[in-house]
């Protein structure tokens, strides 16, 4: 019996992308056939990476998972539910780490099925080992001289690094 | 190009069924291909319904969609992981009302994924009139003739109040 | 200009009344002309005070403002909010302590509120120094022989202890 | 019996006013004779809107129960417990919609009991369905083009949306 | 400079110990002199393991730090802090995994401090792969045939399964 | 049997010192030989009062601790496990006074786990009439006029208030 393919939208800042993010990506494959990793481009807060940066660093982070055609990465403006619809995505995914997570996703899950009922809000746990970490949080032990091999690909370290300590 | 279909398990007492865990399902069936609606019998506290009347209620309230044969009812014993193992199933799904629900339901959640981590739990949010509905609450509202109606499908309603007043 | 009198109930199983209790009722009685305390005689579990044990300790406890007939003891069955529209009450007076109360609360309220929207639900805190008090906790406390005078008048101290060491 | 007339202050940013500040508004006056609206003008964090804005969008709002002479609009400088005492408030009216509000709340309560003991806090719950509301999300979804008209009054969207897109 | 020896009692029900229970002993084992890990015999509700299983299985979990005499392995009737204050302890010792442990812990530990001032609440917290870890959980996973080494010694398992599948 | 001495670190802003710091760092002194309570310097944000200001109101609050050796006060650039492994620490002491702390104090602590594990995090709990002070709101109460000598040492009074009001 034949199925139609699902897909889903993966939004974040991604300031930068974590293994936490990482592990959010694998699980939402498994889920949906294809996932798009969106960096919001429309936070009123100034990044500490730009858009390009966290597009190049999220690129540089799924590249096996890129070519499998199963992940994009790609960047937008505006109410996020728009850029789903326009997509044509069956879901958002978000990751729930904790209490705190919590009522701010609701918030906002439910204020984006205001929006547009059709897009479901789906959440995942990411691995426990990753329930405490943040962009936040990492950018401020890589500055300070931290260990922060655990939470970032090998391969990012340096240019996360270059961008604190030039 | 062609897809698996994906299978889930929403598990849960039914003690009975409500429009909240109606809604559930509903959201379910748009992310998966299909939806194993499963009634836990190994709990140890004494349910209200018995097993064969919680699969009987459910049966009567999802008869649009088992047609469909997007959805099928089924009971378990033993560990819910190894239910879903067996049935092959790529995820539990769960629903998510409130912050205490979630402290419990991520505890759930990790113990599962450490007894089988290639069943992910997903979880859904219902809408938002049923966030403080729960079974054990609907209970006492027919229990004491308040107003139910809102909160489980007409068809059920008798079935319902006759258990509370014979 | 004339104003109508205001009615509050405020519920609970007071097993057995405690100061956080008596606090809520002395702050509601600023806010409303009038405070039911209502005993209710519909829990599912055995409470360790009869019901008429819990109204006997209330009017020992409230004699002072029962005499200003600003407050008066009363029980209910079935619904509370059946009983606070029987009673002709504006509002459902709760305390709230800590962010568990909360929730449950909120589920209450809301119900309360589907059940008979013109009843508000009003929540008040007591005083910082009762955030820790239960009525669970002060029976556990006085029946291990710790000291429970902070947390019930004097008065009713020795009624306590003897339930619990006759 | 006669009975005093009792008031209350509804203390917020109101940067703008929402249908979930007019809901808390219109249950304040159930159990108060009279609430003053009071547009917080300390806050040290700039507004979008500045005081007189804000408290014009919530005369515009608030238009028939102003008529009724049961609301009043205004504004304060200073402690907000200052400004209830000047004002001869028995209470300050809280709206609660989730448990990330209770705590900040609860804190505020505590300090305005600790400041000014005569004047109580009342927390009150809004409709569900402007549970996930809050002025800031309403911004954000007016500047990117999303939906509000469940979210403020037909009569002030012109207002709001102008600020953000001139 | 010579000083004095501190000592901390570590109470709990233990039913059964969890490897969680044993990461907190050696955390405790860090801070001070002697910790007392003390059986709750007091408690209301039947436990699963009787007082001398519950010390048994601590002391089989324990027995190399026993041999170091750092930690004891006792039990007490009456309440806790009365039993503290016997033993001469500076503090007691609790594990704080999650946000619905917090409210819990700070409501005894308030108590406590009201009962006896002396006596000190340390909360430390278990390593993170114990977070969802309790005793009545782990129970149901080893009776339901669930993977259990993880969160027991070894040497406890086949006590503890042979309680559930005789 | 003699024991060897421990150390433990309390960091925080101190922005300005309050009561309930004073009250966690003489608890702490409780269960360690000696405690160094350490202003960090390396907060992104820009404090009210400069380093050197909160280490001298810090030693103007603890003078009769600092006489008897068991306190010090200093500062640190860089991350607090450095700081705390450079000064041969056994543990880090934080305040909990609610859940909203619980979260955030629980990520750091992780964190810190995971850069030094040799250095525990533990957890007091301050005297339940400071459960809802911070800095932030002391600075807020002082800056409009309102009771503050409940919160901090008179001695400090003057120097906070000229900072507001100079």
């Amino acid at each position: 019996m034949p199925t139609r393919r699902r897909l889903a939208v993966y939004p974040g800042s991604f300031d930068p992308v974590t293994n936490g993010h990482l592990d959010i990506v694998h699980r939402a494959c498994r889920i949906f056939d294809h996932v798009i990793v969106a960096v919001s481009a429309n936070s009123l807060k100034a990044p500490v990476f730009s858009k390009d940066e966290r597009i190049g660093l999220l690129r540089l982070a799924l590249k096996p998972l890129l070519k499998t055609k199963k992940v994009s990465v790609d960047s937008f403006d505006g109410l996020l539910v728009h850029y789903a619809l326009r997509k044509g995505a069956d879901a958002v995914v978000r990751g729930l780490r904790a209490v705190s997570d919590f009522e701010y996703e609701f918030q906002m899950a439910l204020m984006n099925r205001h929006q547009a009922p059709q897009v479901e809000t789906v959440f995942l746990m990411p691995d426990e080992k990753y329930t405490y970490l943040s962009s936040t949080l990492l950018r401020e032990i890589v500055r300070l001289g931290g260990q922060a091999d655990r939470f970032i690909p090998a391969a990012l370290l340096p240019k996360i690094r270059q961008k604190f300590r030039p």
